[in-house]
Order: C-alpha cells, then sequence, then structure tokens
C-alpha cells in the first residue's frame, strides 16, 4: 500500500491529499452514482484533494463515448455538487474521465478497461494505483470481481496498489454475507476492501469517538452504573417511493438495523480503542458486537410493522401494501425494534433498544443515552414530579449535535426541578461546513485509511445478531403490525419498553 | 414560629404565600431601600404573595407623614419594580403604609414604633407577626437591636413571631463578626435572624444544588479525581462610584470575598445535604466551610490589585487613588484573588482559585469547575492540540445559565478534535421570569424560611479564612499592585495561578 509521500499522518495541518490514482465506477448510470459519487468527486477536486492526473472512469452498458459520460458526470455535479461549480476545476477534471461501454460478463469490456487503466498510468500518472467501486447490485460482484481478477485488474504490480469499495447491503444473513467476504476476499486481500457504510462517514458518527474519549467528563458515567439504557433511533418520513423492487424483498431490520444501527450500538458501547488506527477501533467494534444478544423471547424483545394509511403532513399518503410492486404476502416490515444486550461488565443490565421505521412521525437519527435517576433527591418528591431522567443524545441527522437533558430549577420563589436541554449543534460551532459523507470515504479509500470502513468480521457479527430475528419473523404466521403513516411504530414496539418500565423518547 | 396553615410546605403547586405580618424597615432613605427592598415588596403584592393586611412601616429621622413616605415607596416602585405598576395593587398595598420618624437612639420613638405595630395588629390584622429590616450601617445595629428589646418590638407572645433581617457587612473581622452576633442574637433567637446575601436569592445560585443534586450525570465526576481546579469569579466593570466612604475602609476581600465567594465556594464544594431543609443544607455548608485552608506561604498564594487608570470601553477612567474620597495611604485593594484548598477526601488536592475586583474587563460572576484532561486520548497529539480542558461553568450573573465545555471532531475529513460548548440559558429556558433575589429573600424571611441564610457560624467559619490574608497584607510595607481600569488584575494575580501551571479563564 503506497501513501502520499508528502502526508504525514500524524500532521493534521498538512491536508490529506491522495497520491497519483484513478477510480473505475461500475454503475455510473445509477442514482448513487449521479447524486453522491459524482459530485463527492468535484467536490475532493474543488478542495484541491485530489492529485493531478486523477482520472475517472466510467463503466456501464451503454453506447457512450468519453464525451457522453463527461456531460453525466456535469450535470450530475452541477445538480448535487455541495461547493461552488468552477470552470477551471471542472475542466482540469474531466481531462481524466474515460468511458468503456460494456456488460459485466463481457470479457473483451474488462480487457478494454485493463487497456485504458494502463494507458492513464502511462498518460496521465495514475501510478498503477486503481480503485474499483462497485456501485451495482450484490448480485454482480462475484461476477466484476471474477472479470477484474481475470483481466489482471486486482492485481498490483510491486509499489502499487488496486482497492475495491463495495456497498451495502453485505449480503442478506450471515451465510450470504460470508459467500460474499469470501468471492470479494478471494481476488482482493482484506485491507483492499472498503465497504462503505455512508453513515459512518458523518461528522456526528465520528464525532461519538471524539465526544467520548477526547473528553474527561462524559466516559465515567458512560456505563452500567449510570447508564439506565441506551435508544438508537433512525427514523425516516418517506415510504419506499419507488424502490419496492429492492425494499421489499429487504425490510426494515436488513435495510437498517444490520448495518447503521448496529454501528451506531458499536461505536456508542465500545471500549476506548489504544489508538485512533483502523485496526484499533475495529477490532473494539467487533468485541462489542461479539458481546451483543438477543434476548429469550423474541415475541417480547423484538417488534415489527408495517405502514397504513395515514398522514405525512398534510398529505394523505398510501399504505405500504398499496405501494406499487409491492407483494402483500411477503410481509416485509417497514418498522424494525430490538432490544439487545451487551454481556461486558460496562453494560450488563442496560438494554440498548434500537429501533427503525419509514413513514414514521419525522426524519431524525439519534443515539440517546438515557441516565439511572439520581439515587437520592435532597428535594421533596413533588419538587422534582416533573423532573425526567438525565439523557446525552448525540443527534446524528439532520441537525447534528449534541444534547443533554438535565434537571434545574424552575424560577420562583420555590425549589421545583425541572427538565432542561443543553445543546451544542455542530452547523452553529464551526465555521467549516461539514463535507458530505461520501467525500470523506472515496478520500479514505484512495488515502487507503479504513479506520471507517467495517471489515467483514462486524458484517458478519451483525448478521449473527440479526438472522434469529428475521427467521423468527419468517416462522410466524402473522403479517407485521399496522401502523399508520405519520405515527411512531406499531403498538408492539411501545409494548416492548413498557414491559421494562420505559418509553421511547420523542425525537 | 407560625406557618401559614395554608401552605403544606411538601406542596409546590399552592404558592407560597405569607401569612399575616408587617415588615418594619430601618434605612428607608437608603439606596438599597429604593432600588431593591420597596420595588421587592410591591412584586410580592402584584405576585400574590403578600396577606392581604401587610403592612410597611418606614423608620427614619425624617419629617415625614405616612402619605410622604408612601409617595417616595411609589417613586421608588414606578422605577424599579419588575413587575407591571397596577393601581389597584398599589392601592391596597398603600393603605398599609406607616411611618414613624426619629433617630436610631431615640426611645420615644421607638415608643411610638411600639404603638404603630400594636395598631397594625388591631387594625390591619397583622397578627402580632413583625419582621425588622436593618438596612442601616452596622456600627447602629447594636443600638437597633437594644431599642427593639427596651421597646418589647423583638419579643413575641404566645403564637406570633418577630424576625430580624441584617445585611452585610457581617463584621469587619472574625472578632467584630462574633461581637455582632452577640448583640443580634442576645435580643432574638438564632432563627429569627436573617442574615440576607442577596447572591444567595440569585436563582443560578440556587440552581447551583439542584444542578448538582437533582441529575445523575454531574455528581459522579465532581471530585478531585476528575477535577483540575475550581475558579471563582466575582468581576466587575465598574469602579467604586461614590462609595469611598464606605468602600475604602473595607476593600474587595472583605466586600466580596468574605461573604459572596465564600458563599459560592460552599455551595459547589459541599457534600449532599440530606434533605433541603436548612439545618440540612447550613449544616453542610459549614462542614466544608471549616475545611477551607490558606495556603502557607500567604505571598504566592494571595494576590491584591488597585486598579490604576485606564479605559472602561471608550471611556477614560480615573485611577482609584484618584477617586474622591480615597485616601491612598489606607492601601485598599480593589482586586483579590487568593488559592484555597478544601481538606476533604473529595476535595484533597483541588485548588480553588477565588478572585474578585473593580474595574476588570467584564462585570460577570461565575463558577468554573475545570476538569483533568482525559488520561488517554487516542488521537494523535497533533489532532488534539487545540484542545483544552473540559469545563462547566456555572454563570451567576449576568447572563444565567450553565455552559460546558468539551472536546468535539472539526468538520472535515480529519480526526481533529478542538473545545466546542453547550449552552442553556435560564432566560431562554424559563417562560417563567426570575424574580429579583429580594423577592426570593423577603418572602422567605415572611415565610421564616432559612435556607438561603447564613448561620453565624458560616460568617464566622468566612472571617476565620480571611482574616490571616487580610492581616498579612495589612502587616507589608508596599500598597496593592497596580493594574490598569479594564485589564484583568494585578501580574501577581497572574503568578498566584501560573506557579500551579494554569490561567485564570477570559470569562
Amino acid at each position: 500500500m503506497l501513501h502520499n509521500p508528502l502526508r504525514d499522518p500524524d500532521d493534521k495541518r498538512l491536508p490529506r491529499i491522495a497520491g497519483p490514482c484513478s477510480m473505475v465506477m461500475f454503475g455510473v448510470t445509477g442514482d448513487l452514482a449521479r447524486k453522491k459519487l459524482m459530485p463527492a468527486i468535484y467536490d475532493l477536486a474543488n478542495r484541491g484533494l485530489l492529485p493531478p492526473g486523477f482520472s475517472l472512469v466510467g463503466f456501464a452498458r451503454r453506447d457512450w463515448e468519453d464525451q457522453d459520460f463527461a456531460e453525466v458526470v456535469r450535470e450530475a455535479v452541477r445538480e448535487n455538487a455541495r461547493t461552488e461549480f468552477r470552470d477551471e476545476v471542472w475542466r482540469s477534471l474531466a481531462e481524466g474521465f474515460r468511458f468503456v461501454s460494456g456488460a459485466f460478463d463481457d470479457d473483451a469490456a474488462f480487457a478494454q478497461l485493463a487497456r485504458t487503466v494502463a494507458e492513464l498510468d502511462e498518460d496521465r500518472g495514475t501510478g498503477g494505483n486503481h480503485a474499483f467501486y462497485l456501485s451495482i447490485p450484490p448480485s454482480w460482484f462475484a461476477t466484476v470481481c471474477e472479470q477484474l481478477q481475470r483481466s489482471g485488474l486486482s492485481d498490483p504490480s510491486e509499489g502499487t496498489w488496486r482497492r475495491v469499495v463495495i456497498e451495502k447491503p453485505f449480503g442478506h444473513d450471515l451465510p450470504s454475507a460470508q459467500e460474499l467476504n469470501r468471492i470479494v476476499e478471494a481476488v482482493f486481500p482484506p485491507d483492499s476492501v472498503f465497504r462503505i457504510d455512508h453513515y459512518l462517514g458523518k461528522e456526528t458518527v465520528q464525532n461519538i469517538l471524539a465526544f467520548r474519549f477526547a473528553n474527561q467528563i462524559f466516559e465515567p458515567v458512560w456505563n452500567g452504573r449510570y447508564v439506565d439504557h441506551v435508544q438508537i433511533t433512525m427514523a425516516e418520513d418517506i415510504g419506499i417511493g419507488g424502490r419496492a423492487g429492492y425494499y421489499d424483498t429487504v425490510g426494515a431490520a436488513r435495510d437498517v438495523i444490520q448495518n447503521h444501527l448496529l454501528q451506531l450500538l458499536a461505536l456508542t458501547a465500545m471500549e476506548e480503542p489504544l489508538s485512533f488506527t483502523a485496526d484499533a477501533v475495529r477490532s473494539e467494534k467487533e468485541k462489542v458486537l461479539a458481546a451483543v444478544s438477543l434476548g429469550e423471547d423474541l415475541d417480547t424483545t423484538t417488534a415489527r410493522g408495517r405502514y397504513s394509511p395515514g398522514w405525512q403532513g398534510s398529505q394523505k399518503v398510501a399504505g405500504y401494501v398499496e405501494e406499487e410492486g409491492v407483494e402483500a404476502d411477503r410481509g416485509t416490515e417497514t418498522y424494525a425494534a430490538l432490544r439487545l444486550d451487551v454481556r461486558s461488565r460496562r453494560w450488563a443490565g442496560v438494554p440498548f433498544y434500537l429501533r427503525t421505521g419509514k413513514r414514521l412521525g419525522k426524519r431524525v437519527t439519534e443515539i440517546a443515552v438515557v441516565f439511572r435517576r439520581a439515587p437520592h433527591q435532597p428535594f421533596s418528591s413533588t419538587a422534582t414530579e416533573e423532573l425526567g431522567a438525565n439523557a446525552v443524545v448525540i443527534r446524528v441527522q439532520p441537525d447534528e449535535g449534541v444534547t443533554v437533558r438535565f434537571g434545574s430549577k424552575v424560577p420562583g420563589s420555590q425549589m421545583e426541578v425541572r427538565d432542561v436541554s443543553m445543546d451544542f449543534g455542530y452547523g452553529a460551532s464551526f465555521t467549516e461546513s461539514s463535507p458530505e459523507a461520501y467525500e470523506r470515504l472515496i478520500l479514505d479509500v484512495l488515502l487507503g485509511e479504513p479506520p471507517l470502513f467495517p471489515r467483514h468480521e462486524e458484517v458478519e457479527q451483525s448478521w449473527r445478531i440479526l438472522d434469529p430475528v428475521i427467521e423468527h419473523w419468517a416462522a410466524r404466521d402473522q403479517p407485521p403490525q399496522d401502523y399508520p403513516a405519520g405515527s411512531w411504530g406499531p403498538p408492539a414496539a411501545d409494548d416492548l419498553v413498557r414491559r421494562d418500565g420505559r418509553e421511547w423518547r420523542l425525537p
């Protein structure tokens, strides 16, 4: 693996600029490429973080020339880039655009791709360093990896690198994930495989580690002696849009819990890593995921739901089974909630409640660490009757930041204590604007810096946790419980926490 | 002691309304009476917290009739009341105004006062309950207390109460404080003596106890294992105004540290009281004050200064010795700083730095609890070089609230951690507006609820701490060090903390 020789990884004052390289993108006609990947590449170029000869090769089954591809990228950038469009940046970047036309099973196209990449090394000094971004359905991963191997593209010569980027879903259960990992890692060594969970590129997600470990005052209470429970929520207000074809075979648990929510749990619950290197961070994440266990009775410690017609703001919306392309008989859930336990000294006895759903009351992702009440109150019980428990809420989106809920005296002549909030907003506190998650992640790929990408062990641990839940649901006769669009989920989800004497937070 | 029978002290839903009573005020022509006391009484009436027959008796050496006194009060209220002026409230309140003309050593005037008070019991149903507010120079306390005794006014009959309110300064050193306590408590039993430190009536000061003890997350780190040091600051931007006659014989240490700052220290450092009753709270405050010790070398653990000419904003201002009425030879300090230690298991090794001064950069009173740095940082040292220590800052004035300083990731593609703040503002968080400290304190006097008033033991402990400092300074030949008006104090104050490897916060 070649590091940028200009960059001392311990020196934050030098910007992190990728060394000579190219990126080959499979799936350039897809939504993700257009909305996120191409704009992120332009934004990185605009920030001066790409090497001068950086090249982008599109691969798809279209009859395009290089210029057609450039036009597609240009449009994507104009529509979706975060930073200002600057002609000189664009022109210089576009000089490195190439397009190779072909199907994934077309040997000749991959031979052509290999020639194109070699020419770039020759003409634009990409130095033999190439990243392959597989923005394609997972069913094609095996084919493309094999093609990359057969055409010699996966095989770096001395002192160069080849890396592969894959997007979730990383399988649909433990066996398929293992199979996928086997296929990819048969071609690329583990440290050349970058699994992108764009959630992990978000500032606030990374900030969980800074918040916990760069500070002195939170870690002493970050354990079962003080924490009552943890709630991790990813709520969407939208429905499935036109994605029934994908979503109806996947469902909420696989789509969100397996990756996003379990990763957030891992970052929240992990022990302090010895350093911020990829290996140290990922080892701690794996350790805590390995300690996660499901409740014994999955009927009471899991809940699933499916949205029925209702109101989203002032708009009447259809129920899930009315959405085009949905097969009601599949019984796919659009809401899932779990109670998990972490069997460690730090977290024994502290439930972690995870929930996600579509068509919920509000779009919000947050981690709420809810503390026990103070063991003794010197104030009278009526003085504190409006007092909830302390909570530290890490808001991941949309309004990134941290809120601490605590009790404060109500102004007036009596000692009455009520909940108030202390707030830190990312946007309000920094003049730096947050890069898009994909900017960060693509740059990390080009730099070969993997701390934010899950290893295959983490992916497999996540499926180990989730598989029994999905099997349990599949074995039952009933469909998921209905919940009206715009509400906060099915009754079973409320029962799940109430059984433990708790309530879901209203985010 | 008669409590309002309507009021269950544990029931916050019933407003705290004083039972039948009057207040006799000595010093009605003074600044404090006009700016604070009279307006507070009106505000209490306006909030419906005074009993229907409540009466206010003024006593002064003026040739006033009741109506003249009422006119003075009316003007004070119109100028300085917090709540809206309402004619019907005013008229009803003013019916209970009486004035007695006389000097403090005039027996006949006190006989007249006794008759007036008896008539109020008769005519307005004040029920034999009377509070005497001594808003007068301490040199008169003995005289007035003796007069109250001689005229029978201090002596309640069965089922009624008589209380005395005294304002700081409570003496000017330990012997004089003991003498004062002896004089007052010879006439009034200890639980009928209300020593007013208006700082203790401030919402934020009371909130220190709620913040610490109603919450779960702060108390575990509120000790020497996590706290590096504590800074308690009361800074004023103004000079002494026309108060040289008083101030020049007192100085900053006696004027502010002995009462305000040591009380703030006590509330910050005290152990959790078993309840919020007066005895429980005051016992804990006394315990912690008794554990306070001065440094061994007062030359290095104390500092004093005197403001020299300088700029206050855009205005050029005179130095202290140029102020009218100041005798430079007295060497009175306008700035004082101390390092104190609290010899307890909780605080051993944690210095408490106290400072106060006039003509400083800004008007602010705050308690900053500064934490140790995290014992280990998984991030590289350059990533955290802009990271300070965590701090919890309780802002007492002017912008009451709490700020927590902590480290957060800087947005961008690198793991860089920088200080940010989380903020809670009293004003922004509650729709209730804060009553003036005097409203709270006067109501507490009428209700006979003493938790916010220091007992004589506390006052004497404070002088025990401060006397050696003042003696040490008096024994030295030099005057206090100069510091320019508008700066943050003399060089010796900086040396005091730097010697320990610390810095004063810039509030």
